[in-house]
């Protein structure tokens, strides 16, 4: 899609293509504990999934690591992709798509929130808070996704 | 990442950001004969899967089904996610970012090249031409996550 903006110099119309906004969120897994959320500092307010926009030139998988480390401190492997998300309306500033990937922590101690989050912590997927975007539909996708026994010890321990 | 270029007005740099673009591609798996591909007309040149740019406010899905259409003239359901793509160099172009989609076609013998294609055929996954971009791997890892089984018998079968 053809859009414009004004140049700063001239005030007159640049015409530039927009497509949507690739992003990645990481479902990070703490076994018998549940997953990891960061509380938003900004706008949409809400706890949601860490992650954040993909660099040009940089891989998914890369900003999926670099996102899990920036926010929750975490560094994380990746154990799968649970979906990609781009309903247009999900993000209400501008239309995102988010490449969703399953983590596992090498280190859950070390759990601590990244500067632009107001908090960060582990909630267990049978009690999950008020989710900001689409990410209480991201988390039961997750969990209707893991083997059907699995999903039922999950949700008694976490 | 910001990047700059020429306003066509006054000459000079306006400011933007920069991100990878979303595609997506299609696996359209013709049971018993194989995938359909599509004969590039334009650089870079060899046999791709059919697929293109994501448009700002079109769902992933919606894009898959759309250029599926465009370029193979096949009404498709989409059966899974094959996977993600975004390796910086997978399109000597520019950053390009593509989600894939397997599908099943509901007529196959509707199949016919779209205006942009030199063509358009169905080749069996064990006798694959050459492919542009990453296509190749994409449709490896499609033929491994097939069941076991399956993909043994498809080898044989198409």
């Amino acid at each position: 899609m053809k859009t414009a903006r004004s140049c700063p110099h001239c005030g007159r119309e640049v015409e530039f293509y927009r497509n949507p906004l690739p992003t990645v969120d990481v479902v990070i897994h703490v076994p018998g504990r549940g997953v990891v959320l960061v509380e938003r500092a900004n706008e949409p307010h809400g706890w949601a999934l860490p992650g954040g926009f993909v660099d040009y030139g940089e891989s998914c998988e890369a900003a999926a690591l670099r996102e899990a480390r920036e926010e929750t401190s975490l560094d994380v492997i990746l154990t799968g992709l649970v979906g990609v998300y781009s309903d247009p309306l999900r993000d209400p500033r501008h239309h995102t798509l988010s490449v969703v990937y399953a983590a596992a922590a090498a280190d859950p101690s070390r759990l601590k929130a990244g500067d632009d989050a107001a908090g960060v912590r582990i909630w267990p997927l049978d009690d999950l808070p008020s989710l900001a975007f689409d990410h209480a539909r991201i988390l039961e996708d997750y969990r209707r996704s893991l083997p059907g026994a699995a999903a039922d010890l999950n949700r008694r321990h976490g």
